[in-house]
């Protein structure tokens, strides 16, 4: 999918919303069976529910992986049912040494076709250049993250006074363009997002944090939308765990459209 | 594994040689199909050829990722065949919040029952708290990589005076002991060993980028060796297609044996 086909995703149903399936298989539903098949149809009855009101899916593989084989195959069904219309992003954080790089880029653009993947820096430029030479496909790379974790490292001050997530958005950024390459930026660090637009006022930002982990959309979309809005805010269990019953579904559907009617009211 | 398992292993051998099983399904030797079944007979030649020399089994998990839903059962497989005497290594570089890095923790520490993974560090403490959980098993975290990325982030220069990639060490040596906690130092980096040492002088290092990656054995041991030897040396590449004929696992058992008696000197 390309920036303007996205874009113009977001501008026609007016949301950004991107709807994480951290498919906790101890977390389905009651009448849901906690197997690798329960997983693909409570996946399938999610997507089905809450497509007219994001524009893409986030698949977490840590939720997948930790069901083995089956879990694998879970990732794979769940992905061939969103909608072609939906942005698809593999929520992997890989990186290794290039021709390691290589293999996880080959995984998650052909064996898996998602239009993205996220990326972890800390190994460089040759670490992330296999993903980026798939140039039709699209490279998120970890910037500022909302885990208390991010002040160990990414909120560590450099010699030359920028903080190590700064210097991170600055180069990755020299190594696209906005046409192929995304940022993550937490949501809990609302406040950094106007610092950040200024290092990279064109990339598209996909903000994890609103919801369960508590960020605020409209401080948000305040501080980081840009011209082309430039956000894909990401919701997960506070969608898809938004019931434990029959109703899941129905429920899951009421949780996404209402954080798409904030957001056409945040656009408007 | 206990660290004085591993140790013991180590001092009975004069070997601490890992073998990585980078097995890249394209470079498979003529005569093996280039299947996932293929993957997984050639890793059981190697294996049963190198085990003599060798005291632990790295597992690239992007070269099995790439293969799909049968890939990741080719890793299963081979982890299965690989005797309980010998240290296993999950080489996924994950790390994630903490409820997705529990799920990577459960993945390759249960499902697949390895006795280490390899962890990004970027995320910081609580991307890392989950592995450190299974007190039993062993997280081994991203210091100093070999590649010519390293430069981009790892070795920027803090405020504080410190590289990076020196914090990083630093900082995770205090969230955790030398029984469960190992530090990846590349090969290429091998003057650097000595200032690593002073930081982190009692934990393993996993040192890859020895062989086809051109690091020094005899500088590495020198330079990184402790009195516990303290040191897993990684060689991909160089063992396991040592040759591309029908001989494969036997110039794999050279290779390997190679190595060992180098090992066995600088032990000396």
């Amino acid at each position: 999918m390309t920036k303007q086909q996205l874009v113009d995703q977001i501008q026609s149903k007016q949301s950004y919303l991107c709807v994480g399936l951290d498919t906790d298989i101890e977390k389905l539903p009651a009448g849901i069976p906690k197997t690798a098949a329960g997983v693909v149809a409570f996946n399938k009855a999610i997507i089905d529910a809450t497509a007219p009101y994001c524009v893409s899916y986030k698949i977490n593989t840590a939720f997948y992986e930790s069901q083995g084989v089956k879990g694998w195959g879970a990732m794979e069904e769940t992905l061939a049912h969103i909608p072609s219309t939906h942005f698809t992003i593999a929520d992997a954080k890989r990186g290794d040494i290039g021709n390691t790089s290589a293999h996880y880029a080959k995984t998650f653009f052909e064996v898996l076709p998602f239009d993205a993947i996220t990326v972890a820096p800390y190994m460089g430029k040759d670490s992330i250049d296999p993903f980026l030479a798939y140039t039709n496909k699209w490279t998120i790379v970890l910037g500022l993250t909302s885990n208390a974790g991010s002040q160990n490292f990414q909120q560590q001050k450099l010699m030359n006074g920028q903080f190590v997530f700064e210097s991170v958005l600055e180069q990755v950024a020299s190594w696209a363009t906005a046409e192929q390459l995304m940022f993550v930026v937490g949501a809990t660090k609302a406040e950094d997002l106007g610092v950040i637009r200024k290092i990279i006022p064109n990339h598209f930002l996909l903000v994890p944090g609103v919801g369960a982990q508590g960020g605020s959309l409209a401080d948000v979309t305040k501080f980081g939308k840009n011209d082309a809005v430039g956000l894909l805010v990401n919701a997960s269990r506070a969608v898809i765990f938004a019931s434990g019953e029959n109703d899941f579904a129905e429920k899951s559907a009421i949780a996404a459209k209402d954080y798409a009617l904030q957001m056409k009211q945040l656009l408007g």
